[in-house]
């Protein structure tokens, strides 16, 4: 009667050595978005499909995993709802749905606590998300999104603070060679005025998304297919090439932004940014001004950030921007926010390609104590006591077995250094302590074994 | 077309100060679990439905949420599926379900991993399960369990760990008044066959359950109601009443146990686990022998564990036990092993019964920066920024505003300490540093400040 058990398509377990690196880069976020004074919330798997629908588009409302109602979901159904088909029977018994991304209920959360919550409002949030997406090298069902964001403020010092996080983790993760491209949704406005467009900002920002995956020529072709004219494609061109400095490319869009309020005002608050960055001693901050950049534009008023490892297969890593309006869907107009979200597989992905990992973060336990027979045993017991009341991970192998399967039990879990313990152990009160990656062997006194060790307690 | 947002029954939100203490007993589980050699697994929230289905008894089957098929979830359906109702029309629209507890879930891994897994394994797993049951006091519909189980030895070692994992746990929670109830599977076996009720173990056991509940007398109507003689009720009675230290209970159960070999054995598993205890330096283990407890016994077949707090209003805040037969369901028989799970919705509940949540625990940021005038905020943004180099957990009100404004955020916040900075501070390079709780203040540089503030690096 046994079945062989699967797991449902695109979805993952985690065991320990996957478990172990992820939680390597949580850490490094979470610490610092603490740092930041970023405080921790968690929202419900399940949200009321109110709450979700229409607010990822049609697309997203499709690919939103919808928990049928419980007990008998079909009491309260009538004929028509069946024969009118799938979509006018989901209503009926389908109340909820799993959350599709942390922003709407973060948002919700907000429109629900805005009589306690302290605004500005920094909150930070860690958890799974799920989409009905077709599987594919890097696409999951569940995902997990980190996002940070402040709500309440339009000061530019949030967005200044984004910069310095992103530029935190990565250097706390030993990613070093990246790039955080910055653009604002009002120069993307004051390019299109410039170039005669005016009005045509969705359809130009469609299109020039594309600008990494189809190059110029087709993103130029596409303009003009979503009705921009030929003279604005012509005009638009060497705005794409803009090239130099950050100060040398801002010289020139000021030039070219000089008859947009709008685009000036874009440039003045990258620019105030900037400022903010200079009272931070920052050896890099890794920044450059790209005015292709888009990002889902329609919901961006403000800054939009992207950020690039170099010379790795990945392609963005993690992004955000500001947004006037996170809350007015549920009755909370003018609520302004900044927010960033890191790309936890994708960064896993580079550090597995850059060997970023460190030895610390793949080892689990330290010391595993292997003996020869029962009197062994329980010397290593008091072995074990020992280490651990020092703070150390160790363990000790629980059954009489051969000494070559306790060593391959350290071998498969990837334990840095084993005790072994026969009767010559136990007469001299001297263990052999064996590092397991140099295969280095030395008899050591238990307190010797803590002092080698012992760190200071976390 | 704003619409107000509500949550699904039975769930909730965890805002910053929830999760701050959440977190403070998480982080003394993992620590504790890692401490001892268990690693962490993650399974996703959804499983197939064939995966969950039949594993929880009836009851629980209704209680698994299901998720419906994503597209037109109707097209692969017949007339007749329609009419049989929903129990015919389910399997046909919902293949996934969210999972039920961590347990399944483990198996399901093990089974799929076992040519890579390490035997024993011994793995930890903390994350949310989700059961439909009507929502009540302490019981919601989304909560997290703390898992941790060895599989693949039988070792009473591993019995004698999760006695001193919990010992250690609640030690680092300052959770001191607690007993860990402990009996064992062959010890109830073994009372059913000396009173005379041999093979009637399930009913026993079900009737036994409700001692705490129901007391002696009910407990007994119940037996009788189940079969069970009135004879045999009769002998239960003095063992129901079992008193003494563990060594006195001992004497009574082996004399009372002679001439059941399953329920000697029972007794000196318990005895091995006592005497592999001593090895091990513990001020107090806490344990009591309780050989009314029964918790789920057609799962255990060893010993069985139960924690509860005194003197609270909680009850049983923690359980476990070990069982022989984990992966058989799926195709992998006779896989023993042993494991026990956190109730942190209870032991949440039991420290804030007994206020026991330091203060550290509670706040997040230490450090606020309150600032006068726009030269004030940007000495502030070089405070801010050796605060932060010193690993000191800060931020700074983000805009221009009044004093009073800033404190309220502060307060709101439960920052522990503000540092106000003025025209004249800016001029003396000397903040005012302002202790939020005591109210007193100090004029000091910054290097002060990181010295009074800064940990060593975590």
């Amino acid at each position: 009667m046994s079945q062989k058990p699967t797991l449902p398509k695109g979805t993952r377990d985690f065991g320990p050595q996957q478990m172990a690196k992820r939680n390597y880069i949580f850490e490094a976020i979470r610490e610092v978005f603490q740092k930041y004074g970023f405080m921790p919330l968690e929202t419900p798997a399940m949200e009321n499909l109110a709450v979700l629908t229409g607010k990822y588009g049609d697309e997203g409302d499709q690919l939103l995993y919808k928990v049928l109602n419980s007990g008998d979901f079909l009491s309260k159904t009538t004929d028509s709802d069946i024969e009118g088909g799938s979509k006018t029977l989901l209503p009926k018994i389908a109340e909820k749905g799993l959350k599709y991304d942390l922003t709407v209920p973060f948002a919700r959360y907000v429109v629900m606590n805005r009589h306690e919550l302290a605004l500005p409002f920094k909150r930070y949030q860690i958890q799974p998300v799920w989409r009905a997406d077709r599987p594919q090298k890097g696409r999951y069902r569940e995902f997990f999104q980190c996002d940070a964001d402040v709500v309440g403020t339009d000061s530019l010092l949030c967005e200044a603070e984004i910069v310095l996080m992103i530029n935190e983790v990565f250097s706390r993760l030993n990613i070093h060679d990246f790039v955080i491209k910055i653009n604002h949704r009002q120069i993307l406005t004051g390019i299109t005025q410039a170039i005669g467009a005016t009005g045509k900002e969705n359809e130009f920002c469609v299109a020039i998304d594309k600008l990494d995956k189809i190059g110029t020529e087709k993103v130029l072709e596409e303009m003009k297919a979503r009705g921009i004219s030929e003279a604005a494609t012509q005009k638009v061109l060497p705005i794409l090439q803009l090239e130099g400095t950050i100060s040398e490319k801002i010289v020139q869009l000021k030039d070219i932004l000089q008859n947009s309020p709008e685009g000036l005002k874009g440039i003045s608050d990258f620019e105030e940014m900037l400022t903010l960055l200079e009272n931070f001693d920052l050896q890099s901050h890794h920044i450059d001004l790209d005015v292709t950049l888009a990002r889902g534009l329609s919901y961006y008023t403000g800054a939009i950030f992207e950020v690039k490892v170099n010379n790795v297969s990945i392609g963005s890593v993690s992004g955000g921007g500001r947004y006037d309006n996170l809350t007015g869907v549920f009755g909370l107009p003018d609520l302004s926010g900044v927010g960033f979200s890191f790309g936890v597989d994708r960064i896993y992905d580079v550090m597995e390609e850059l060997d970023l990992f460190p030895e610390e973060a793949i080892s689990a336990t330290e010391v595993l104590i292997i003996h020869f027979d029962k009197p062994s045993m329980n010397y290593g017991l008091l072995v074990l006591d020992k280490l651990r009341k020092a703070g150390i991970k160790s363990e000790i192998y629980p059954d009489q077995a051969k000494i070559k399967k306790q060593f391959a039990y350290a071998d498969k879990k990837n334990i840095s250094f084993t005790v072994i313990i026969g009767s010559e152990e136990v007469a001299t009160e001297k263990v052999t302590f064996r590092n397991m990656r140099s295969g280095e062997e030395e008899k050591l006194t238990t307190e010797e074994i803590v002092q080698r060790l012992a760190k200071p307690r976390e």
